[in-house]
């Protein structure tokens, strides 16, 4: 498993001509790096004085924000492995045979299925990542401000993993011959992208007027 | 060593009330990712046939690249650890005694030489991180289209690894008394951003035109 790799050993491998872990799994490990940042940031605000000062139901809403996190973390750590396997689906598909007219049908279908397999493991990374973006305004907000840079990181980290896990849901979806399918996981894209940029965006804002 | 972790123990270890690692050694190893993606995509290039078909001085400059590549990755995963001690030197100067005048002079002095220390290390980790945008583009030009996604995701991770770091300069930079001083490392970290957003936005037009 890339995750139980020591992360000189995942920078080598990524480095390496194998193409696997490639931008997939480098973009869940952002998101996953992002959300860790927003866990410590919790552990340095909850308790302390700034928190203590706040109203009940900001402190209640960085409780939440903080277990929540911890899911995402778990999840996002299995993306960083669950995506260098993504593409096996089409791999075996294009391995069928296509000798006679059924054989070809078959395989077509196999491998449209397997692109469909395939993109949504990157879809379900980029939407992780959104939801760590989502957490992050109340602690750009209400978070201890001697931590204000890395909830900074963190925003850019899970941006960037949303936005380049797109690009391989963008990949996979060129390949794809089911327009409905097409145009639904498009829209979809393009509503994550477009909130993910609206919070990266508002986190930054807050990041910047803090330093000044 | 951070670097000598298991990925999963960084994460672990970012996401815990230790303030080390945080944002800066985050936006090392974001760079490194960064660098280590070209390097894969440069591995899956030379040799191959859209290689073979380039003109001799495209063909250097990405032999040239991949070898640059190398050493940043060296480089950035050095800066993931050296962040966590780059504080250091800050912390000592706080514990020095305040008694007597002189020993408040003196104490004052280390500080002040402390942060600029501090900041050092980020300054590198944006410097070393545009350095890896700077290589960026001409495998977006001329890479193995097929791993197009992983230049664009390697340019979201050297970028994100330069602004986050600069954000730790510039929270640095917010204790120093040296006006000189810091309206130099105020004006390099502009230039930095400014050249580092442009090739960010150079490199992610490629890949969106490629992904059509």
């Amino acid at each position: 498993m890339l995750i139980e790799k020591k992360v000189k050993g995942f920078v080598e491998e990524t480095a390496s001509k194998s193409p696997a872990p490639g931008g997939g799994s480098v973009s869940a490990l952002a998101g996953s790096m992002g959300a860790a940042l927003i866990s410590m940031v919790g552990n340095l605000t909850i308790g302390k004085k700034a928190y203590e000062s706040l109203d009940d139901d900001k402190k209640v809403k960085i409780d939440e924000n903080f277990e929540k996190v911890q899911k995402l973390i778990t999840k996002l750590n299995e993306l960083v492995d669950e995506d260098t396997n993504a593409f096996d689906s089409v791999m075996q598909a294009f391995k069928m045979p296509k000798d006679t007219e059924e054989q070809k049908n078959k395989r077509s279908q196999a491998i449209q299925k397997g692109f469909k397999k395939a993109l949504e493991v990157p879809l379900d990374t980029a939407n992780q990542c959104l939801n760590v973006l989502k957490l992050q305004k109340v602690f750009a907000e209400y978070g201890n401000k001697n931590a204000i840079t890395d909830v900074g990181v963190g925003a850019l980290m899970a941006y960037s993993g949303l936005e380049g896990a797109l690009f391989n849901v963008k990949i996979n979806l060129g390949s794809i011959k089911d327009k409905e399918y097409v145009e639904k996981i498009d829209s979809e894209c393009k509503e994550i992208m477009n909130e993910g940029k609206k919070l990266k965006e508002e986190v930054l804002e807050l990041v910047y007027s803090d330093l000044g």
